[in-house]
């Protein structure tokens, strides 16, 4: 059940970097690097940072299979995912929660204290997004006016300081998706730096 | 023998970043960093997915004196280097096999899985021109219409999944290095995505 | 004692995190997360490298404390930061030499041979700047014109291949700042690339 989810939000992590290939022209070996990338990037830092080598997403077949196949999708039937954008974006919440929950999680079982079990947890939900954009030279999107890395930082936080129980777990993961979901539809955005003069 | 054309893929690839280093007007230090980085940073990222720490291209002093090396070459003669450019991209192509099934090698003596050595010995072959390309602010050349990434993991894949006997891995490197020559002669590019009207 | 060096170091180097986030109009999360890549990002790299899993920057609540808090300062005071340019810079530096002799020594004793620590002390005092800048989407500053990791290698290698005395250590780490404050102060740059002709 946690596997399939995983590989759900690996999924939707994916199509998010091979449809951001497709917008940058790029072509079909391209777009599904990017796709690897994105689905792959948070999971391998994650389990690089907990000592844990090779990392799941490298050693278990299924992650690089599902994630090349979002990539081919994207390639070849664009038109398609981008009709499916709200479905793709609610996958992509989904994932975001869960990785964020999983990773942390992870962390704590591999010995790393409460605030470090939060920083890596974290990572793991937004590192396939910033490996994303730094590949197709774009300043990450995390960096800019939305509201994703928070929710991540909020549940990861909630497993790490909180209990370990598989309700608090799937109630924290529910929040994040729901936030970063409240987010998107009601356009809310962190208030801004205003540079001081030079 | 296999660790002097290791040595060569390493001397191949940091000019490549010194040669881009060279063309973005960068001084000394940046274009030897560009050099080590493009040099080493395929097999830094490849042992550090294996948990070999330090990592071979960090512990042992041949690589990071081959590398600067190759940085100051191209510093102090760049255009001798551009002369020579076919001979460079020569050793490229020949790096890109080599470090491809090296990697593949080493990724299933440290017991990855088939496809999860496969990943690895692409990314060993192909990330430091990814590290060189990020460092440079440019989106990665891997990205883009080349056919660079395929060849390697095509190798990559034959070892990992075929046996593991001298005359495979030979031959595999072989293969990688002869499509990457021939996409570059005969100007091969896999098909672009054709984005869907916004 | 080294302990609040190293924390100090941490502070400044997320500061420059804050202020380059202020300064591209970022919201307070992407200014913090900018600020946790500058404090946080040399030394992660340094412990992944060595095998120390999870990093010390992870696993010691302090390091994230005190780089998240540089982050808010940054953004909620710039004009008082930039007013403390001076002192951001002498912090800097100070962070420069102590980070790279700190991991020169850190490395010396998990294994590493001389030059590998070299390598990987000057990747602990640069590497936070780097993630910074390309996340960012810059260039890193590195590559350009500054003397910045020249006197951190120069430290590491004393260092690495000096003994490893507490009296040799202040000096290698008070020589990189040193050189550092002087490059600045009398706008010390190396020789550039001249490309050839295309």
């Amino acid at each position: 059940m946690v596997h399939a989810l995983d590989l759900l939000g690996t999924f939707a992590f994916a199509l998010s970097g091979a449809l951001l290939g497709v917008r940058k022209r790029m072509d079909v070996f391209g777009v599904v690097v990017l796709a690897l990338a994105a689905g792959l990037g948070g999971g391998i830092v994650r389990d690089v940072l907990l000592g844990v080598t090779p990392p799941v997403a490298v050693a278990h077949w299924a992650y690089v299979t599902v994630a090349a196949a979002a990539g081919l999708c994207g390639f070849l039937a664009p038109a398609v995912v981008t009709r499916a954008q709200r479905q793709v974006l609610l996958a992509d919440a989904a994932g975001l929660g869960l990785f964020a929950v999983a990773g942390a999680a992870k962390a704590h079982a591999h010995g790393a204290p409460a605030l470090g079990a939060t920083v890596i947890g974290t990572i793991a939900a937004v590192g396939g997004g910033v490996a994303r954009d730094v590949l197709a030279g774009d300043s990450p999107q995390i960096l800019h006016s939305e509201i994703y890395a928070t929710p991540a930082a909020l549940s990861a936080a909630i497993v790490a300081f909180g209990s370990r129980s598989p309700a608090v777990e799937i109630a924290a993961a529910v929040l994040a998706t729901a936030i970063r979901l409240a987010a998107m539809q009601r356009g809310w955005s962190a208030p801004r730096a205003k540079p001081p003069l030079p």
